[in-house]
């Protein structure tokens, strides 16, 4: 929504600093919060239902010589209305909080606080901030993350990221999913990799599909990676 | 963005009032205005690209018996960056205005108005606005239409009109689009069916593939029924 530029900037300073604050308590904790990011749709959900099982050892990694250090996840999941992916989420038995906008357009840092209360953060190494499926609004927004993570599927269309810059700016990575569906859209991954390396040099694109599991063991050895930055070499 | 309710209020009354000028204006020219509005790459530009030629009388109506009255059309693309879809239109050799937010959602009433002081509007039966690519906040804002059209492709999941209830209340008709896809896809038409209907009793539902054609004749008619109600049962 357009609000002239001093309201902005009042309602941007208040966000800022409960960012902040979020963002020391995560560190505080050494747990790890990534925002994510996608138009409605794109599989955020479906995304999580594929990496926090295999991060939690419930699976085995694909190709891993011996079992991963365990990570413990839980969830924000951001939503207008409906509590349909928390319950989805809740079936993966780990700790969700479902914050509804009521209308809001994206989630904004003060939510994260209030969803952060909730949580047994003792007992998280990883905390997944699932927001509104709008990829306008939510870039705006620090959350106190420590990266932002976009969703694009396939089947959107290959001019998504020139047409909204800002959150494919923004993104640590990117996660390019539904690839199984590749062979029946117009997507030209030329394009694709020209105008998101116009925005952004340097975060890595998984090519995944939720459907099939195709390219998610690479995404969950990123995924590891972030926490054991987190947490400190020796403790993941 | 979430602002105060306060700031919410006047943003809303000087966009209503906009709003109104606009439908008055449209009324006194009898040019139909109609608002797209869906999530990132439903398919907004190539329904579009579909039906404008056939509405101009460029391709022949699927199983008409005889050519149709010819309806003028004109675009009003709205976009938060790029002319990509505005040059799209323009290959159709129609009117076009592009309308960049420069970050903004959605587009507002103000920005129509602008839009439509560059339209030939004495040549134009049609004014298609092509909303920003979002079903969270452009369903928030009069512009003045006649009606607002919802997209949603069935790639999304059929979860999306509980998850964004506004946008789905407000639609007139709703395109089902991609339904090429569906087979690929676990998009349950039962639920969508269900859950659409708890939020919208009347509005008819086109399933359509903008890539094979399909159902484009039975919209495009529907499109020709809005034309005739603003010009009068003999005009069209």
């Amino acid at each position: 929504m357009a609000v002239d530029i001093k309201v902005l900037q009042s309602i941007l300073e208040v966000n800022d600093h409960a960012a902040a604050e979020n963002r020391e308590r995560l560190a505080a904790g050494r747990v790890t919060a990534l925002n994510l990011i996608s138009a409605p749709g794109a599989g955020k959900t479906s995304l999580l239902e594929r990496v926090i099982p295999t991060l939690n050892g419930a699976t085995q990694v694909e190709g891993a010589a011996q079992p991963e250090h365990r990570i413990r996840s839980a969830v924000l999941e951001g939503d207008i209305a409906t509590t349909r992916d928390a319950e989805r989420i809740l079936r993966l038995d780990i700790p969700v909080v479902q914050l509804l906008t009521g209308g809001g357009c994206h989630l904004e840092a003060t939510q994260i606080s209030k969803g952060l209360d909730e949580l047994p953060l003792g007992e998280v190494d990883l905390v997944f901030i699932e927001n509104v499926g709008n990829i306008a609004c939510p870039a705006e927004f620090d959350l106190g993350e420590a990266a932002k993570i976009g969703i694009l599927s396939v089947t959107e269309g290959s001019d998504k990221p020139a047409k909204y810059p800002l959150l494919f700016h923004e993104v640590t990575a990117l996660v390019l999913n539904k690839m199984d569906l590749l062979p029946h859209t117009d997507f030209d991954l030329d394009v694709f990799e020209r105008d998101f390396r116009g925005l952004n040099a340097a975060a890595p694109v998984f090519h995944i599909s939720c459907r099939t599991g195709e390219g998610v063991a690479a995404f969950t050895g990123w995924l590891r990676e972030r926490v054991r930055e987190t947490q400190g070499a020796e403790a993941v």
